[in-house]
């Protein structure tokens, strides 16, 4: 018996929110100074590290349980299943519903309840929970399913990851050009075909680096705003993510008989293209190799990072045919990695 | 190899609020309209109904992390274990950290990050991550656990309920008494002891009943108020309760040989005594029998509705002897049960 990633599905929303788009808000420093730099600098600069050039935002109309239950509806169509016969339906976020121009995170009921409300599934043995776990909430979410079908509890999941981080950015700090909305979706069930997940890893590093990532104040101390927003201490992420995040690849490939040269593609988080090429290139340089050319697809450019939905949404669209340059064929071995809040890291090997 | 709760915790807030702390608010029916009985008539009502004649709320200072890492100190310290040994921290809740006199969710990093923080844990294979399940957390945290050591992921997990709904409540709803603060924790783990979780159920029911809970809207029309609060329809929750939890209850023994006489104590979440009794009283019917006098132990009386930290912490309360007139001795056997928000419900047989 394996298991294996039988449908995927994404939901990529409709408005396109352009670097030129911020070049008219005043960007501040974390000690609330006003950035010396014109925007059209800062904007190049952002641009040549993180590679984005615009971003998704969800419409005012949606939330992040109904980009949850596009993409969802997508994946279930793509696997060709009854959704009645889902054991699970877990939904990796980090903000829950944030309506358009609200403050607060709407979870009660859980937007794993929604989008199966939404989804008009009856069987109430169709268990649906959330699952916080930063950035790497989605990879998270199907390993935890890997768990419920190996100790018998379920044999298809369905495992979603939604976000609309445009709810809860600062307009005033320049890293909130990095964040995007955005969904993918999977179904993950036993299967008589070979492949599957061969190996996976998970880790939290909360002892020093449990707040890289918060939710903090804006950086304007100008206006009178006592909401709470996005932050991150960009530099110590980097930092962490290039000490550790190769290493936890490395560990999740050598509990296999997998060879590095036998990996074809890896999909990591789209948190930053600097970043992710560094953790790429420090990865095979635990090998002793270089990285491939064209071993790491990326759709940051046009999508920016929409949290727990960049890897589930990338690995769909290579699937589509929509990353150009990148396809997966029927035995290609792939590795996910994701690094986020928390600080969390995980990966998982797969055999597609 | 059975899997056994080694040891618990509980942290129990001390600020007291008593019914008659509510005198003085104005209460609003749903439709916005005021109340006309008088409010000792609606206090009289309301502990008549739920059984609540005060409620803990989390000092200023605290949130819901605190209150989480309070209870997971004394259960590490009850079983005995040092927590670098621990594979997972599942913290269960539905609205994260919110500050007093904020309307803002925290969840940056996940309170399962901040308490692995807090608890000062080195090992980065002790994964962090927060569970939405509403009320029914905790139970399914412990389910979630048990999949883990049978999928060989884990051998400890520490699962915590913790919740501060005093920041989340609308003044103006009588329903507001309802809710109180706290959190409960608990070590599952593999032993050689007999014993341990015999069965367990779990089931979402989104078609109808998603909305059951959710977050609205004050009930005070008269004020300029646009936060959204934990709101109920309590006689839908009510009917349903009524109508699934017994079956749920019933089928988590069915799994088993266990015979209904066996069951020693059910430690059923803590939301509503009428509700509590009815449902235990429709259980046994099923059996054709009669509820045990007895069978089950409450807290709710001075603890309130503390979601996801009910159920936890009146285990451990039974456990610590301060429980009037209930005690559990080894081999004795516990049917632990929750309904909540989703709407959700779950159970697990348990011999003690």
């Amino acid at each position: 018996m394996n298991i294996k990633i039988t449908g995927t599905g994404s939901y990529i929303p409709k408005e396109v929110e352009k670097n030129e788009d911020f070049t008219n808000r005043e960007f501040f420093n974390d000690d609330g100074a006003k950035i010396e730099h014109s925007n059209d600098v800062i904007i190049d600069k952002f641009k040549n590290i993180t590679g984005i050039e615009e971003r998704r935002y969800a419409s005012a109309q949606q939330n992040a349980s109904d980009l949850a239950f596009l993409a969802a509806q997508k994946a279930i169509k793509d696997a060709q299943i009854d959704p009645e016969t889902l054991d699970y339906i877990i939904v990796a976020h980090n903000f829950g519903d944030v309506d358009k121009n609200s403050s607060q995170t709407d979870t009660i009921p859980s937007l794993a309840a929604r989008v199966k409300h939404k989804l008009k599934i009856k069987n109430p043995y169709c268990v649906a929970y959330d699952l916080l776990f930063g950035c790497p909430g989605w990879i998270e979410g199907v390993i935890q399913a890997q768990s419920f079908i190996k100790s018998d509890m379920a044999k298809r999941c369905l495992v979603i990851g939604a976000e609309t981080l445009s709810r809860v950015i600062d307009e005033h700090d320049r890293d909130s050009m990095i964040y995007s909305d955005g969904a993918g979706a999977s179904i993950i069930e036993t299967t008589q075909n070979p492949g599957g997940i061969l190996s996976t890893i998970s880790a939290s590093y909360t002892l020093e680096e449990s707040n890289f990532l918060f939710f903090g104040k804006t950086y304007n101390n100008l206006i009178d705003d006592n909401n709470k927003y996005i932050k991150m201490h960009g530099r110590k992420i980097y930092e962490f993510a290039l000490n550790h995040v190769p290493k936890a690849m490395k560990a999740c490939i050598d509990k296999t008989e997998v060879n590095i040269s036998d990996i074809k593609k890896i999909l990591i988080h789209q948190a930053n293209e600097k970043m992710d090429e560094a953790i790429v290139k420090r990865f095979y340089r635990l090998f002793n190799q270089q990285a491939p050319k064209d071993i790491m697809p990326m759709s940051i450019q046009k999508l920016g990072n929409s949290s727990v939905a960049t890897v589930p949404t990338l690995y769909d669209l290579i699937l589509d045919g929509k990353i150009k340059d990148h396809d997966i064929n029927t035995g290609d071995t792939l590795l996910f990695a994701s690094v986020g809040a928390g600080m969390n890291i995980n990966a998982f090997l797969y055999k597609h």
